[in-house]
């Protein structure tokens, strides 16, 4: 465990653009109007969870970079962009599966990618230590030539292509920890042997036809596209190991110089999209290991990028818990986790079924060998 | 597949009681307001979604029995009923874990319990086939002298008392489908050899300490509690083989005179209290079994109890499911799943550690010998 | 005061359909998204009122009419109509302010006028003795060529002339109490001396540049376009005094064969969109005289139907009221006001500057001679 | 007009503790549960608008003053302040009408009475030149043995006396231009003659009992009361006219150290709660008004304090236009009013018997001759 400073800068991206962008994702005509899955309740009430705390006012507040479009144009294609700048200039449209959206979302999703990339600028820079990016909407899914699943920009390969146009970044790693699988990263990085795309995810949740551990990179890139599909079901016990096991070594192997997270919150406990069992002690836990690998690695230099995350309820509870570890300020956080006590139940333990899985992804990836059963 | 009939007749309780009833669950203080977990929100859409399908008008409406206390004190205890009344009288309470109610609770509560009676006095007469009682609040984690998990009355034990000091009711079945453990029934009738209390559950998840396989019923009723905790994130192949290894035989073998159906959709794929991951699809499978059992052993007498289910989004769609199978009007129903083309997904099969603990549970209810790896 | 009778027969349409629709406002840019004014909630709590009044059981349930597209185009355009199905199978539109709509809102649409239109059949064949159409979406701003204010087609006249075509009704009366200007029958009926089309309204409200009493129709049909526009800040007195000094004379002057009412709620004391403050013993009072009228003009025939209020709050007490009328079961029903108190209030009276205008209408109308202060 | 200055140095208290309050007032058994009037959702969404429009980033950040028990016994009764913290340690209460309240909500009123003490000590100081408290529970109907109307404790009299015991403030004036009457500050400050306590509301409308013109101050403080019931249905005319004849000449002979708003919005077009007929323009109006003469009287002194406002929609919109005016930034900030163009409807004109009624007043208040008619 690293030694305690008080002094960390933690940065602060809340843009309020983005909580008025409207999504709508087509679940068919046996659904009554008036419910989704995606709206901005879980967000907001992050925020207000860390204002409450008294988290916010440790956190250094950032505004979001303007990006021009040749800023997007690094990661999507000329003929999407025009496609949702039109669309958005009029009532809105869909130009993907379950990614609808509404007037003006266009200005609002350049935002959002602007609040990741102006994270990733101030954490290189060296002003700040680390940077949360509490963004909306998400981007992990967006691919170059469409949305997917509520993204629409593909917020942290354009902050990141910036980055390395203007700040000279040169080799970055993303661990993707949303429980849906992070294909916008890997189709975009997919031949980039200087990206280290990771994903622990859901396996064939979404999308289902992408995510398999043998999706390793071009071949130019083998092994820069590292997948962890992990069982439906899967809890602390699946998610430590396959960090342990898998994720952290491939990181260390790699040698990046700016880790980043994709960081969603629907593998927890309460959250409707997923099958997954994770409290808030663990994305608390996943947070410390990033940082103990910024600092091992690449000085320190982490940037954490929110995607999904659906339950009301506890969505921000997991959030505040990710935040107070970014701060080193869980012992003074009064956060009352009502899941905290599940923690022994069974899903909270490493099974073997989920193993096999984790050493399946870490034979793949080449960071563990595989055991015989 | 028993041969097609446009004859049955299918009850509806629908009270517009219950939908008045104000729960709360205090999550503790790192919960925001205005966010619950149990609201009248996923039945309304229920009603709604089998209103607009066109199968509410093909069932005939029951109206809930009015129960005299004494008919609440064949389960409850004298001083569970009165704090309760009384409570309920004043600006409410809360008597149990996770089971705050407002005022009024009490006769709502009376009521629901009043919709499972009428819908098994019917079913007893003959004069329907079968009946869904979609009540609230549900009753299946109701002890005789405490509230719990949004549970204040144990609507099918008072049913069924109420029918055996009336009608003369002789042995009776309870399937529990509900993703959470059946404790009220099991506790309830644990020393009672004519009451066969199944639950389908998932592992450990609430009540914690109850629903393991070891817990078979009392001294004067060994085998007549039934438990099988499956694990989470399991889906259809899990639930379908835990019904036709352990369920099915075990009803087979106990000759009840009246199937009952503890049914909450909260193992549904989008339901936020679970790790499960069944679709509609299944949740009309397992009807169609239970609408056979009944029709084999008990002259078709079958009542289905609504329970949990928290997913405004998708406990509609399984609860119409089940209504169309009550009616076997399938075919002409229109109804579109969303999530049917996640039927294939991983966690629809049955996967090797899901078989093992069914196949423990069935050898501990003695209906299927334990097969060796 | 009528002899009471227990046989009146009431019907009752409450189609599903239309509460699956979704309206849309454009409120501009500083209004976040997430609140809408029009929504299914007040209607749908309406409902519930009844139902939990035991009141809806007591009523004949109507299922919509089947309208073919002839039955609109005898009120609107075929471009209209054209560009509203296109624009329907869409991803919806707008055509007309504040009217827009989703998907599918054609078809319900459709469904709503052919609810006031059974309801209109109903009565007029004699099967029932009068008839509430709780219909959505509401239709008395509708314009032959265009929507306007949440108002998609119109349904009354679309109703009124498929009887006239079908049913030879022949001299009708509308009385429009919604808190805007019945602006789609005055335009459709301007020139019709058969139809009655009698409008009170809060002066210049919606639409703005309508609604004046200097309106009377077309030469043709001088007199049979009645406005009434009430000053902002009316209450019972001056809606009890327009009613019985300015309508009640013009439809016994007029002497119909039905009387249909616009019944909207936005006048009522908690309504957003008004300045109005009538509490549910008004509507009960309106709708008491009404009855009258009907059984004194012409056999009792009498039809209201549905149109604006939103106050997911009050509405559905104002409506439970005029039910309650409706069945004359208003003593049996354990109705609550919370705001049956302010009837004593000033704004209850009727005060001088609103006797003027109202006797500026009657002057109008030729019903009553004006006052000299 | 005075002139531009880019120098106003603006506070805003805005608590993420009151937004956590559950308010309750109790409709009676007709209305469903599930609505409330009083949600936090009108002040966030005032709040985020403000943020949206650059606004907030302008103004100072102020935090409430902790307050201790002394502090609120200056105005409340022992007894009141204790019951309040005993109901509030357990479930909630209500401790009047209108008024009821969750677990630990008087820690959260302790906070909003300390949000408007922050910004009358900022001010006091010379700090800050003006000051909005965007608090929540609101405080001007609580009495001092009494909750009412959803105000639980005095806000604006507890700060008030505060900043009279610790920083001399002599003579203040309190201008209430909530709809409803100002009877806190009136009962608390009847024989008080160094606070003049002006109230604007619609007559008799809340509570029904208080708020006549007749109501003038103690024999010791005749005159430091001064009511000015308007009638329902007033707009921009009647509010205008009575400010320039009554609250202004008051203002202008009391000669204050201090002013104060009590700024409701719910005078506003879109409230349901009221009959008024205000849009933003009017309030950017009241308010700059409210500036010259703090300019004028008192050094430029002048501190706003939230109180009702029940309009999700429109609260804010009101609200951004008050706060514009105190930045004096109304020319750059793009606030967009769907209502600006119903300025011209007729109950934005001064009627006769408006004039009236604000003639009455002026003349109690010996502020302005009776006109003659
Ligand atoms: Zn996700
Ligand atoms: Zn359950
Ligand atoms: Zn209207
Ligand atoms: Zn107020």
């Amino acid at each position: 465990r690293m030694p305690r400073s008080s002094h960390r800068r933690v940065g602060l991206v809340a843009d309020e653009a983005g909580f008025w962008h409207e999504s709508r994702a087509d679940f068919g005509p046996s659904v009554e109007p008036g419910v989704q899955l995606e709206t901005p309740e879980a967000r907001r009430r992050l925020l207000h969870l860390i204002e409450r705390l008294g988290l916010r006012r440790r956190m250094t507040p950032l505004e979001p970079l303007a990006l021009a479009e040749a800023d997007l144009a690094r990661v999507h294609t000329a003929d999407y962009l025009a496609a949702f700048r039109a669309q958005s200039a009029g009532t809105g449209g869909e130009l993907g599966d379950f990614a609808g959206f509404g007037h003006g979302s266009y200005e609002v999703a350049v935002r959002s990618a602007g609040g990741v990339a102006a994270a990733v600028r101030a954490v290189l820079d060296g002003e700040l230590d680390r940077a949360y990016a509490l963004v909306r909407p998400p981007g992990h899914h967006a691919e170059p030539d469409r949305a997917r699943g509520y993204c629409l920009l593909a917020n942290i390969p354009i902050a990141l292509e910036l980055a390395r146009a203007r700040q000279g970044l040169g080799r970055v790693a993303i661990v993707d920890w949303d429980v849906h699988h992070g294909n916008g990263a890997q189709r975009i990085y997919w031949d980039d042997p200087d990206v280290l795309a990771i994903s622990l995810h859901q396996d064939r949740l979404y999308p289902v036809e992408s995510g398999a551990v043998e999706e390793r990179g071009g071949d130019a890139a083998l092994g820069a596209t590292l997948n962890i599909p992990l069982p439906a079901g899967s809890g602390e016990g699946a998610y430590l190991a396959a960090f342990d096991r898998v994720v952290a070594p491939a990181l260390r192997a790699f040698q990046p110089e700016l880790l980043v997270v994709a960081c969603g919150y629907d593998a927890a406990f309460l959250d409707p999209s997923s099958q997954m069992a994770l409290t808030s002690a663990t994305f608390g836990d996943l947070t410390r290991r990033m940082i103990e690998l910024a600092e091992a690695l690449c000085g320190g230099r982490l940037v954490i990028a929110q995607e999904g995350g659906y339950s009301p309820l506890y969505t921000p509870i997991c959030g505040a818990a990710v935040v107070a570890a970014l701060l080193e300020a869980e012992a003074e956080t009064e956060l009352h986790d009502p899941y905290g006590r599940h923690l022994h139940t069974p899903e909270q333990n490493l099974l073997p079924h989920q193993l096999e899985a984790i050493e399946r992804a870490g034979a793949a990836a080449g960071t563990a060998p595989p055991t015989h059963h």
